[in-house]
């Protein structure tokens, strides 16, 4: 199922879409009748989605998708989105030697643990929504394709065959950088949390209708081709990045693990590529959707 | 006023504590009926504090302190909880000679920009409650005590001359830290996050009754004095801070800054001295009260 967040004449609700037919069955009403929770967002869905997991399959499409105003599908994560770096082989080493790693010397390229940073709820933009350029803050904002994991069940010290168990579905997040400001302040959450820079959607697939590890990845700017990886060539998969970070960190329904991105962003490029004014990224992610945003 | 969360009879609310006489005046009614908002805990409060702080001016205590169960002040900000790290300049020194630091190289001590890291929700811990050792993952347990500043009035591009005016109040936190992994992690991330790693409390102290640019603050492991400092010693001062972050990212009312800490954690030691199931970690801040937590 794909499960998104929309507007549509002036109230937010969730739905699920028909991708068949475009259709959407709101969702928000039948949250507020069977859940005693007051949020009716897509967090609450996956928390309690075993309660309603029957009363799903018989929902109807009955509004047009281009008629609603398309949200982030997640806008208030548990936790700040957890995001993974240099986790592809071919960005690990473009990026240690693009000189804008404080945390790594240059021929130290390739991580022997999960690099584990965060991007707030603040930062989060939904598919056509623009991102800020953030001018007077940043000469060299670069883009990041990524696949994203939105975990379902709550878990502390999950092992990696159980890891997708506690898996709900999947989305693609764009994980803008200010490069100048990651390098500046040693650790990257300034340069990662800027708001508008964690773009996120279009929508959340649900886990049982994608091989996560066999998904292919691509990026356009301006319709040029600059990232194309596939999901099997993580270093840290997904099994290990829940093992890991769940070991001493309890994951909770809707939080979301960022994977971290493949070769071809900004700064892989000699000279460095960054994002302007008017530029526009573009991400596929196979059986996922495109996210696509314009800066501003 | 010094506003706490607290269980009482089974129940969860909030209210302000009347230090003079010990009692509660509970808030959460008052909360429920004034406050279009399904939530009512203390960052509901802060967030709608302009439309009843009337009315908290004539609460009477009438719960014994002695009889609630303390809980952390904030469970759910709206961001991580954001730390800055090495922020006194006696710290920033024994921290990178001590050859934990991922992002610094022995002689590059003093950090020229504010260095932001998080710790994500789950890991907080009210005063009393019991830190779990994680024996498992770390063997290099370490506590820092710091001021936390507890954020009122939304904003974005705040200067230092109106900070301030952001700032609903204060707390103390103990930024429990698992050293082997924050340097294997490289980010700070997982190393700062395990579980029960953010002790905070006891209560939030309001902006009006410290002056927070000089507060002394003591840090005791088992009776032994180990840190003592004053927050005027900050290296990036708090409206420095407020402007730094909020230059690109929104502050949110609810949101946590805590401020770094000063010299004498674990690893300042030769050899260094960490945590050990059984020690008690007492801190100190002037005018906050006081947070202590045992190792389970």
């Amino acid at each position: 199922m794909k499960f998104i967040a929309f507007e549509y004449d002036g109230t937010q609700d969730i739905g699920i879409l028909d991708s068949s037919t475009d259709k959407i069955a709101p969702l928000g009403n039948i949250l507020a009748k069977h859940i005693d929770n007051n949020t009716h967002d897509l967090v609450a869905l996956i928390k309690y989605f075993s309660e309603i997991t029957g009363i799903l399959d018989n929902q109807k499409g009955i509004l047009d998708f281009s008629k609603v105003k398309l949200k982030a599908p997640i806008s208030n994560p548990p936790k700040n989105i957890m995001c993974v770096g240099k986790n592809y082989f071919e960005h690990a080493q473009e990026f240690t030697q693009s000189g804008f790693d404080a945390t790594s010397k240059r021929g130290d390229n390739i991580p022997d643990h999960p690099i584990i940073f965060t991007k707030p709820a603040s930062a989060i933009l939904a598919s056509e929504e623009k991102i800020k350029s953030h001018k007077n803050l940043t000469k060299q904002l670069d883009y990041e394709a990524e696949l994203a994991v939105i975990i379902g069940k709550q878990g502390t010290g999950i092992k990696k065959e159980n890891a997708f168990d506690h898996v709900f579905g999947y989305t693609i997040i764009n994980d803008i950088t200010g490069r100048d400001l990651q390098l500046k302040h040693r650790q990257w959450f300034i340069g990662k949390s800027l708001d508008t820079s964690c773009p996120m959607g279009p929508w959340i697939t649900s886990a049982d209708e994608v091989d996560a590890e066999n998904l292919n990845i691509k990026c356009w700017v301006n319709g040029e081709l600059r990232q194309e990886a596939n999901t099997r060539d993580l270093i840290f998969d997904i099994p290990t990045l829940i093992e890991t970070i769940s070991s001493g960190i309890t994951l909770q329904p809707g939080d979301i693990i960022s994977t971290g991105t493949p070769a071809g962003v900004g700064i892989g490029f000699d000279p460095p590529r960054f994002l302007s004014s008017g530029d526009t990224i573009r991400i596929e992610i196979e059986g996922l959707g495109h996210l696509i945003n314009k800066v501003a």
